[in-house]
This record gives structure tokens, sequence and C-alpha cells, in this order.
């Protein structure tokens, strides 16, 4: 939790230099960047307006030097605080003109009238900006190509430097620091919408900036799915309770669950609890450079279909980062190599009886000899409490 | 903050019928929807899954009939819950085809192979999709047109029914409790980034189901901006400490700021506050049906130019409810008539001296005979404490 905040000016020099060299071999004259992750890791702009969907925001990074920012005019006071030196502003909203003539003529002055200008298009990325006011820049500048640029900015995102996983392993401090805190107020009887009141707090009283995300679940040895808002239905005894968290230290999310038996826990929910808490033992022990995210899944898998459950195929874990949930994803289908400095949840489920689940979850970083805890690991067995 | 929880399905078949007049008015046969709050004004789906942007989501609404969910697999549990019937899923991530055939044949059962497709492209709003397997979408369906449908949106969207109004006041009674407590923890000497994770603790404390957004800033007389996030510098004698929160009941949003002196407060810091004040009220007044949001602003710049402030074109308020930031804009150019049922937030700023500004927000609801108060009123002068 002592982790610094902000970079130093070299870690943007180094993010540059490397989506330059990449820009280059794929043939882009500029990147055109629009939704927050991808912003702040150009710039190092940190800010929760972005919650407000009334202004688009674009950073362009050029093939030779520095980003280029061009912003509503409520920004640049911030902007300029970050290193990021020519930041073109316009006062936003202007319903006639919101930034289209600003970031055409900037696409022009810095990629050349046939530039070739890379934009995020593929999965797990959105355009954020509106979908006309796109199609009017693109119109405006016929002789530019436009061209997913996904993959060059996952291979750079993928990987994070020291300093980001120190944020992370922040952020997952402050989670294990306010999970020890849930048996102080989770107990039978309490509904679950304040504890999940009580969990937002104890992650802020525990250093998060904000909590950007929190799911869980409630019932007779699991719960039904990890997305549902918490209703007000009281904690019986028997149920496994479930907080799964994605705080933020920085920036920087931690994503991870933990999972509580209220007052006795089943035969059926401890075991379940075994078998998962064997799966991530197995998915840490596979998660080595050189293997690949489907790997994992295979590893987890394996220990899950000998209990009698099976991966589905569906999603075992996936990176983590400046997002709560990045590339690559723990599937059958993702043959991402693992790289040193990438940081993944481990995330295996299994049906305890029909339409009832638990779900374990842990944040590791790949290493050169194979995966680092970021999280205090979760307990062996099945804690009873409340 | 006794406001019910959910809504009756009423409110969603009265939603679904004036949607479905006004396609049919605008020459649509079905809406594509893909954002949180178009798809959660249209089912019901509360869930901060979203915060997640591996997985796309999807509704469509056909010109006759219940809206379809098109979705990964995770959320079907959830989107069961609510009065949607016909919920059609994937299992996401699907390396190969994210959803893009799914969406595609149900496009083309509901809106027929020429079908004109409404999705929103304006102003405020994002596709969220891959932008490539949107054009896949398009280019597998080349008959069908694919056009703007914000303003469709927009003018569902803008006037809210009693029961929205509710959960809005909801939302900002939580919000005037918690600022009620921060005379408890702001002092001199307490940086202004403890001061944040506080207030954010407060508002749950006090009801709110999470907090999506907090901005603030503290300097002498006043601040540099109101986006930034929280520094770690002590809050001193003389400065205006400001909060502006968007918390969240039952998802839907307050927006509205407090401002106090601490310690003790210059004739300089206290002036402005009696301006802001005075345009806020200035703006309340001209909140009627039949004015427009330019007229609500020129109302409220008339007193900050009288003080030798200036509006400067700036925004100073605009609308809210599922969405911290909603249409209209209080700005001159925008001429949106007023009815009965919009909320809006009216948000003065003031030059206190050379790059230092103080902010007044408060939220409103449009009557049949004039405004009424969403906010409990702030203090009529600026309040000193620490």
């Amino acid at each position: 939790m002592d982790a610094a905040r902000g970079f130093a000016q070299g870690e943007f020099e180094h993010r540059l230099s490397r989506a330059q060299k990449l820009m280059d071999e794929a043939g882009f004259d500029a990147l055109l960047l629009t939704s927050e992750p991808d912003v702040r890791y150009f710039t190092g702009f940190l800010t929760r307006f972005w919650e407000s969907p009334t202004r688009p925001w674009f950073v362009i990074v050029p093939l030779s030097g520095k980003p280029v920012a061009v912003i509503p005019q409520i920004g640049a006071h911030l902007m300029g605080t970050t290193w990021v030196e020519d930041i073109r502003t316009w006062a936003a909203p202007d319903m006639a003109d919101d930034g289209v003539s600003l970031l055409g003529d900037t696409l022009l002055s810095l990629a050349g009238e046939k530039g070739c200008i890379g934009l995020p298009m593929g999965l797990e990325t959105h355009l954020r900006m509106p979908l006309a006011d796109f199609f009017r820049v693109r119109d405006s500048l016929p002789r530019m190509t436009f061209t997913d640029a996904a993959p060059l900015l996952r291979a750079l995102q993928c990987v994070k430097s020291e300093a980001e996983i120190d944020k992370i392993r922040a952020a997952c401090a402050i989670g294990s620091a306010a999970f020890d805190m849930v048996s102080e107020f989770a107990h039978e009887g309490v509904p679950l919408s304040t504890i999940f009141r009580r969990f937002q707090m104890a992650l802020l009283e525990k250093g998060a900036d904000w909590v950007p995300y929190l799911a869980g679940g409630a019932g007779l040895d699991g719960y039904g799915d990890v997305i549902s808002p918490a209703g007000d239905q009281p904690l019986m005894a028997g149920d496994v309770l479930m907080l799964d968290t994605g705080a933020v230290f920085d920036g920087y999310f931690c994503d991870f669950d933990r999972n509580w038996a209220i007052a006795h826990a089943s035969e059926a929910a401890s075991s379940a609890y075994d078998v998962l808490f064997g799966a991530t033992e197995a998915g840490f022990a596979a998660a080595r450079p050189g293997e690949t995210a489907a790997s994992i899944y295979h590893a987890m898998d394996a220990v899950i279909s000998v209990a009698g459950g099976d991966g589905g195929g569906g999603r075992l874990g996936h990176g983590l980062g400046m997002r709560l949930t990045e590339w690559p994803s723990l599937i059958p289908a993702d043959h991402t190599v693992l790289e040193p400095g990438m940081v993944l949840t481990l995330e295996p489920g299994l049906e305890v009886s029909p339409g009832i689940i638990q779900v374990h979850e842990e944040n590791i970083v790949i290493r050169e000899n194979g995966a680092e805890w970021l999280t205090r690991r979760a307990a062996e067995q099945l804690p009873v409490i409340g």
C-alpha cells in the first residue's frame, strides 16, 4: 500500500518508443485513441470524469514525437499536469462540431493526407466517440486508411512494467486487508446489500481510491451467478458468501474474490472449495513463460474435471491492469504466449448443485521462472464465519 | 431513501410502447442497443459487470413485441430475472465469432432483410461493441440500413417517470446526508485524498449502492478544475473545499456538489459563493415548461455577468438520470424545450482569481408550474468548517 503514485516520465517514454517501433512495423502513421485506458496509457491522464458520456477525448500517437491531446477545454488544466505538451482543445459540448474538425486537422498534420491510422477495432475494444462523428472524420479524410490497432495495443499493454505491477500489488493488498474485515460484519441475518456496502467501505478504509466493481452472491452452498447486484435477502446459516472486487489504486485494478461459509459449511460446499483451491494451484503451476493462456485453462480444467466439473469452455481467468478485465482470456482458443510481466487472474468455477456455483479468483504475475502471487492466497479450506 | 427498488412491469411496458410509437414515426424496424443505460432502460438489467470491457451485450427493440436480448451466457441468469423473455446467448468470449452471427440472425428475423435499424450514433453516444464486429454485422446484412436513433432515445429518456424521479431523489437524499458528515472529517491538515475516501464511505453509509463518480478540489478561495483526482496535499486555512458526487441508488445518479471554507473564508471566496448561489436561484426560476435549456443558461449567465464573471459559453448544467450526465446541455446553442419530468443539474461556475474557480451544483426536476429541488438546497452562505 506504499506503492508510489504516478510514474516517472521514463515510463511514458518507454511506452511511446515501444509503440512507435510496433507502429513502424505495422505501417501505421498514427494511432487514434479514444478510451480511458488507452488515453491514460500514453499520457498519465487520470480522472473519473470519463463517467460522463457527454464529451469525447482523443489522443493521437504519431510515428515520431510525443502524443498529442485533442480534448475538451474542461480537461486542459489536468492534461497540462502530464508530460503531454501539445494539447489542443475545443469548447465542448459543441453541438455543431464536437471536436470533429480539430481531430481531422490534427490527424492530417500528424499522419499526412494518405496516412494510415491505427485505432482499436477488435475484440474487447470500443470506439468512445459518437459513431456518426467518426464517420464524419473518416469521410473528411478520404485518402486516409483506418485500420485495427487492437493487436498492437494488446501487445504493448499485456506486459506490465515493475511500476505497474507495484500498483496492482498495492490494489491486491488493499483487497486482502478488506477481505480480512468481512468476518466483522457478515453474520447470519445481515442483508447481502448491507454486506456489499460495508465491504466497499472497508476497501476505501484500507486505501482504495475508488471501487469501480463489486459483485458477489450468497446462497446454500453457493450462488447463481457472479454478476448480480446485491439484494436485501439476509445471510442464512449454511450459505456460502462470495465477494469479488475490483478496487483501484492509482488507476490499477485488483480483481479477486473470497468465499466464506456462514455459521457452518456442508460437505458439498467444502469439497467444491477444495477442488477450486486445487484448480487455482494447478493454474499457478502452469503459468510460466512460453506456455499459453490455453495451457493455464487446461491445467485448471483438468482438476475441475476430475471432480466431475467442467470448465465448459467458459473463461477461467483473464488479463488485469488498467481495466478490470484485459486480454488474454484463459480459454481453449486463446493461444497467447505467456511472457514475464503479464498480470492474470486465475478464476476457476464449479457447479455445486444444479444452477449453483462456486468461483475462486486470484491474481498473479508471470516471472522468468514461473508465476508470483499478487494476492495473499485464499485460505486452504473454506472459512466458516458468522 | 425509502424509494422502492426495481420497477413495476408497467414502467417497461410504457417505455416500450412510447419507443415503438416513435420508431414507427421515424421509420425504424428495430433499435439496436449496446450501452449499459440503453440496455437497462428497456430491460431493467442492472449489473456492475459492464466495468469489464470484454463482452458486448445487445438488446433489439422490435417494432412490435418485447425487447430481445442477445447476450453472453454469463448474463443469462440475471437477464432471466427481468421481464425479457426472448434471451439468446452465446459462450463469450468467442474469438472467432463473438455474438456477430447471433446478432445478425436476430436483426434479420426481427427487422426483415431490408430493415431499417436505429442505433445511437449522435452526440453523447458510443457504440459499445468492437467497431470491426459492427462492420461485420453491417456487411453481412447489405440490404439493411443503419441510422442514428440518438434523437429518439433522447426524447424517451429525457422525461423521467415518477418512479425514476423517486430514485434520483433518493440518490440526492443520500448525497445530502453524506455532505452533512463532511464537517466531521474535513479539517486543516487533512489530505484531500483522505477526504475523498471518507466522503465515499459516508455516501455508502447513508445508503448509496455504489459511488461511480467523485471529483473535487481545494485551494485558496477555490480550485483549478472540477475533474482532477485527489492529491495528498493537506487542507489549509482559507481553502475552499468542494466535493462533487455521483452516487447511485438503484441505478440512478445524483450529481451535485457542496463548498466549504476551511477555518475562515476570505471576502472574495464568500462573494463568489453568493454570486453562484444567486445564479442557481435564477436558473431555478427560469426552469419552467416551454422554456429551453438555453434560457436556463442565460438566466444563470446574467447573474454571473453582473459579478464580472462569464459563463463563457461553457456548460452550466445538464440532464441527469441513469447517466451522470445526459442530454440536454445548458448552453446557448441547446434549444431543447423543457418538459415536465425532465431532471437537470444547475451548475454555474465563477472565476475567483486567475485560474481559480468555484462551482455550485444542484439537481431539479421540471414540473407543470416550474422547477422542484431534488437536492436539499445548499447553505445560503459559504459554510466555514474545520
